[in-house]
Order: C-alpha cells, then sequence, then structure tokens
C-alpha cells in the first residue's frame, strides 16, 4: 500500500484505567519515530478535544515523561463521555471533525477505550470513508471491564484484577482478626460483565479468597445469597461475599439501583455492598462489613501488572505500525496460544465487530450453583496479572508522568 | 540485675495493621534466641488467648513463615478487644491469669496494641506486681492511629499513611479526567485524631493531594466546609477533601453517628464521604463521589512503608531485649533525633503514661482556616513513609505467612 504522509492524533476515551497512559506511551513513542507521520497529537478529552481544536503537540513532550506514561493511571491527556450521534441523522459532528482533519492533514486517528468509544471510532472511520477523507483509523482497546468482543482479554484488565485480586487477600487478613462472627462483602465494578468480580477468586489461588462470588451474568437472588451466606457463615463463622455493582434481580432491577443515569442511559450504580451487609446483618445478626473498592481499583498503578503495562505499550505501538503500514477500520485484540504456557500475540479485529458488543464470562465458567467460578477461569486470568510493575518512586511516593501539553493548535 | 528464667507469652489486640505482625516477628525471632526464655508463646485473639489456654508454641514454627510476618498484614495470632475491669472491682480475669502464668512458668509478658491494648498491658503488670508474682511486662504499640503518647510515632502508622497517600495521588489523578466539575471525599480512619487524614497531604509533596482536610481535632463546621469547596470548585472546578470518619460538630455529634457502639463504647463511624459528597452535591450541583478507604488502609501490606516495617520489627526485638536486661513496665517508644537527616531510636515509655493518653495532631501544625495542614506536618509525616516493603510475591500475588498454630497449651 501507498505511504500516507500526514498528522496523526490520538484520544483517551471513557473510563480510565491504571494503563490506559501505558497504551498512549506505546502509540506516541511509536508514532514519533515514523517518517510518514508528520506531526504527533494527543488529543485533550478525547474526541471532544478534536472538535474544539484543543489538542497537544507530543514532540514537545519530555522523552522521559512519555516513558513514565506506562506507570501513570488514569488519562493523562483527560477523557471524555460524548456519544456521536449517527451521521445519517446529524452529521454536524463529522463535518466539523473532517474540518480538523483536513486542516491539519491528520491522516491518522487512534481512539483509545472501550465498548462506547468503539462505536465513536468506528462511526468516525466510516463516516471519512463515505466522504472519501483519506485517513487510517485504529481502535486501541482498554477496559477494566474486560468486556470487549474479540479479544482475549482487555488492556486494564490485568492491572485493576491484581489490584481486586491483593486487596481481597489482605482483607481476607483483616476480616478475620477476631473470634467472634464477620460477614464481609466486596463490591466490584463491572456493569453487565462479572470479569473483574470473578477475580477476587483469583486470591482463592493462595488459599485466601472469597466464599462467595456474585456476577452480574447471573440474576441475582436474594433469597439464595441469604441462604448461601448463613451457610458459610454457620460453618466458618466467616464470611467474604465478592459482588458485582452490577449484581440485578430476575426482574432488571439493580440490586443497588439509585435511580440516576448517565449520558450513554447507563444507570449509576453503587453501595450494594452496604446493601447486601446491612440485609445480612438483620438476617444472621452478625458483625458485617461492605467495602466498595471504588476509583482505586481503576487507578492503583502501585500495584499494576507487568503484563498488563506491557501489552498496553504493545497495544498502541501496534496500532501505529499497523496504520502506517497501510490497514484502516481495526481495532487491536489479543491472541492466546494454546497450551499451559501464557503466549499472546496481537491481532485484528473489524471495528465493526467490536463496537458495543459487550462480552461476558462464559456459563460455563461460573458454577452450577452460581456463586463462584470455576478452574477455567482462573487458568484463564491468573497469567493476566503476573508480574510487578510500579512507578518509580521519589520521596517514599510514586513519580507519575506530568506533561507539558503544549498546544499544538494553530 | 538477676537473670529470669521462664516461659514468655506475647498476645495482639485492638484493630490489626498492615505491620503489626512485624513486631510479632521481632518478638519471637529474638525471643527463640534467649537462653532464660524457655518457651515461646503466642496467644490467639490476645488476652482472651492467655485466658482460655489458646496458644501456640512458636518454636514449632518454620522460620522463614515468622520471617515472612514482617511483610503479612494483620494479626496473624487473632486479635481481641477486650477490657478488663479494674482489679479492684474485679480481680477474677487477673486471678485465672496468674493462675496461667503460675502453670506454665510465664515470666515475660508482651503485649502488641494501642491506647486500650496498653491500658490492658498496665493493668496486668501492676496486678502482676501487687501479688507478687515475678515477670517481666512490656508493651509493644502499634496503631494506624498514631495517637500513643509518649512516642513521636507508632508502628503501623507509616504503612497506613504511605497506601493513603499513594491511593489519594491515584485518585487525584482519576479525579480528574473529565472537564466537568468533580468533587470528590475521602473518608479516612481515626476517630479522634487526625494523623491518618492529615496523610493525604503527603501527595501534595508531589502537587497530587487533597485541597482541603478537615481533622478532627477541630470542631466540623458544614457551613465552612460548604463554602470552602464551593471557592474551590468555582476555581478549579474540582475538588478533593479529605475528612476523618471522626469528624465532629461542636455539639458533639460525629457528622457520621451511626448511633451504634463497640464493646469500649466507641461510636462504630462510618459513611461520611457519602454524607458529605451528597451534601456537596444539593448544594453545588456537582458529580461527586465518596470514597471509603476502609480495611483496605490498615491492611495494605503490599504498599508498605519500609521504614515502618523495620522500626515496627525493631520494637518488638527491643521489647524482649529490655525485659530480659530487666526491666518491666514499660512500653517501647519511638525518639526523633533533631535535624533534618530521619534518625530514630528506641525509647522506653512508662506504661502508667501510655495507657488510655491520645495524642493529638498539635494545633499549629494545621492551619488557621482549619481546612489543611502545616508544612510541619509534612516534615514530620513525610520520613516515616520512606522504602518500600513488599511480601515476596508468587502467581503475582503476595506471599503471606502461613503459622502452623501448633498448641502449646498443656
Amino acid at each position: 500500500m501507498s505511504e500516507l504522509r500526514g498528522a496523526m492524533i490520538f484520544g483517551q476515551s471513557g473510563g480510565p484505567t491504571s494503563v490506559i497512559n501505558a497504551s498512549a506511551s506505546g502509540v506516541f513513542q511509536t508514532a514519533l519515530k515514523q517518517d510518514c507521520i508528520t506531526k504527533v497529537y494527543g488529543a485533550a478529552h478525547g474526541i471532544k478535544g478534536i472538535l474544539n481544536e484543543n489538542f497537544y503537540d507530543m514532540s514537545k513532550e519530555d522523552p522521559y515523561e512519555l516513558e513514565l506514561l506506562k506507570t501513570t493511571p488514569s488519562s493523562a491527556l483527560g477523557s471524555v463521555r460524548y456519544k456521536l450521534a449517527n451521521a445519517d441523522v446529524d452529521d454536524s459532528d463529522y463535518k466539523r471533525l473532517l474540518e480538523v482533519f483536513e486542516k491539519y492533514n491528520i491522516r491518522y486517528f487512534f481512539y483509545n477505550g472501550g465498548n462506547d468509544s468503539m462505536d465513536t471510532c468506528n462511526k468516525i472511520s466510516k463516516y471519512m470513508q463515505k466522504v472519501g477523507y483519506e485517513c487510517r483509523v485504529m481502535g486501541v482497546p482498554k477496559t477494566i471491564d474486560n468486556d470487549l468482543f474479540g479479544t482475549d482479554h482487555c488492556p486494564g484488565y490485568g492491572s485493576a484484577a491484581k489490584y481486586i485480586a491483593t486487596s481481597t487477600m489482605e482483607v481476607y487478613h483483616d476480616a478475620r482478626v477476631y473470634d467472634t462472627g464477620m460477614i464481609t462483602v466486596l463490591e466490584v465494578m463491572g456493569r453487565n460483565a462479572g470479569w473483574l468480580t470473578a477475580s477476587t477468586a483469583l486470591a482463592s489461588v493462595k488459599g485466601q479468597g472469597p466464599d462467595l462470588i456474585y456476577l452480574p451474568e447471573l440474576d441475582f437472588s436474594l433469597e439464595q445469597f441469604l441462604s448461601d451466606v448463613e451457610r458459610v457463615y454457620k460453618k466458618n463463622g466467616k464470611v467474604i461475599v465478592a459482588v458485582s455493582e452490577g449484581a440485578k434481580y430476575a426482574n432488571g432491577q439493580y440490586v443497588a439501583d439509585s435511580g440516576v443515569r448517565d449520558s450513554f442511559g447507563h444507570a449509576q450504580l453503587g453501595g450494594v455492598a452496604t446493601t447486601l451487609a446491612n440485609i445480612a446483618k438483620e438476617k444472621l445478626g452478625s458483625k458485617v462489613r461492605g467495602i466498595e473498592f471504588s476509583l482505586l481499583q481503576r487507578c492503583a498503578a502501585h500495584c499494576g501488572s507487568l503484563n498488563d503495562v506491557n501489552e498496553s505499550f504493545l497495544a498502541g505501538q501496534t496500532a501505529v505500525l499497523k496504520a502506517v503500514e497501510g490497514l484502516t477500520d481495526y481495532c487491536i485484540g489479543f491472541e492466546r496460544a494454546p497450551g499451559t504456557e501464557y503466549k499472546c500475540t496481537t491481532k485484528l479485529i473489524k471495528l465493526d465487530d467490536v463496537a458495543n458488543t459487550e462480552r461476558k464470562i462464559p456459563r460455563e465458567w461460573i458454577n452450577k450453583e452460581g456463586n463462584f467460578v470455576t478452574k477455567e477461569f482462573i487458568e484463564y486470568a491468573l497469567p493476566l496479572i503476573q508480574g510487578d510493575s510500579h512507578p518509580p518512586v521519589e520521596d517514599g511516593l510514586p513519580r507519575f508522568a506530568k506533561l507539558a501539553k503544549i498546544s499544538g493548535a494553530k
């Protein structure tokens, strides 16, 4: 394919992870080495930054800071939750994007995000094709939720899972110090897919995991929950339960639905741990504690998975290299080689396929009773949390990247 | 002083920390080397284990596991919250303790805990003196709250502070990814003393700390809180507030008092972050998030302070060595040398002085407005979080100590 010369722009979108910046590092460090890429821009707050011509000239950044992005949590450029209309219904945003792309001769567009962001990426890709503007568009996956279609796993998941499993082990120790009964409910992120909640089970590899796990893949039954908890409580005196923020009853109501909706119409959840802990207390009279891993689970770069950081970087790097080779309209994914040894290579997934499709935990990886995961899940997830990634330490605290953020707008 | 031959027993008491086992490691490893100490016992669940003759023969443990205790969170022997009556009022527990001490020829008693536990330790020490039973009694300090009297700081504080400061930095990044307003309220442990809540300010050394800090040392004013938050919100769009679980109004009511009391009559607190976040949301219409560090802050051994781990071990070691030398009725403390370089040595504090006395943050280390700490606090606390302590890693997860717990009872 012919060489395409022009500028590139990269944006971060959706909820941040502790390794989304590792992908940014891979994109920027690779793009800066490409002769055909004439300018390397980082969009402030994703697509919004492009619409508003608010982006940074990444060549002006200190290379050391770009390297530090590998271990800097959250979205260094700023993220966004912005849903593009269908171009058939309202193409004003698309026209504006085209205007900006033309003005800056942007020929490479990389977008980092989860399901909703891959939808954005896909729509832009298709629009540019439709209007005949040559631009190579690649999605770079990220989501702690691990629910992207077509890939073995998603960058961001391994680090969140490592933090959650580690913290679960620590809570396991803390929750059994007294010789009195104790029921602890851990609330884990993941609205519709239970990958993160299931990752608490990795602590069970060390015999220090939860007793019960309830995933959003199955209807939540309060009756079963109470009967399960009571059984373990009577046997051990201590119960650790992991439950997804997205646990819902058979009638579709979230256990923790507060009624608030975000701009995508998703329910804003929270409080399921406290809710269930209080219900258990009322029923069993035990001491209880609800613990929400909250934002900590998605930004704990101090407890990152080295495997995840390296793969996140690789995803960004591969997106750039594949686009320079001439490919477009794809999202980077991962493919695991068969066998017991963990080996993973990148693959390409059509944006059409990845956008808006959620991948859930297969039923056969959940036990028959629906209150724990099987060893197949453990074998799947354990390799993803291997290796320790820490930011460098200064003054006893992490040294995160500080970008200069020099405007690249004309 | 003459050599005292006999058994020793060590107990852990009160809320666990991520380094209370490091002190246990120091006690056991040192005691096992003393000729005059004929047996080394670890009490199951503190004083309760002694009363019930439920204790372990620590010489039967694998030395590697005793070493691993240094980086194993929580209380490996089990802890307890048990308040001894005054011996003048009811001496039945004391008589029973004496019976057990005599039966096993226990001549060394070490008790690890905070204020309440040092009271227990002190009462036992005085009773044994009164009845003329020769026994050397030493308190080993621990508390994440850092509120023990007479010592520069307490084992357990540095690691909790390091975790809190690190997590605050990570939340700082996460809480500003969107270009929309956001108020984040962090809830930190510490009922009456604000040392832990203040440790969020260490993140400010990196420019990634909270905007406002409310300590339990000062009356909480909802009016000031809202006015402070509004001012920062209007200026920056992002506000991070750190508030103690023990924040209370001038009338003495805890901001988060749920009405429940523990066995010491202390209010069981929780939910101040959510409470204040919701109040701020109502007033300012901003997005808000309340985050409770919960148990995680006291058990996060994966993010321990090496300085704290080493000092905790030293406290246990020193207690044994001083007792063998002939001292009794003391608690181990730390004394910091003057000057900018951090140097700390152990000291001895009379149990009478340390029991039940709480040490709070001096008013001059809190700013005039009462909504942040001064640089004197930073200079005090920063050395305590230096050095990284991690447990060894296996399967991508911490390898914590597993004690065999062979009964030592006759």
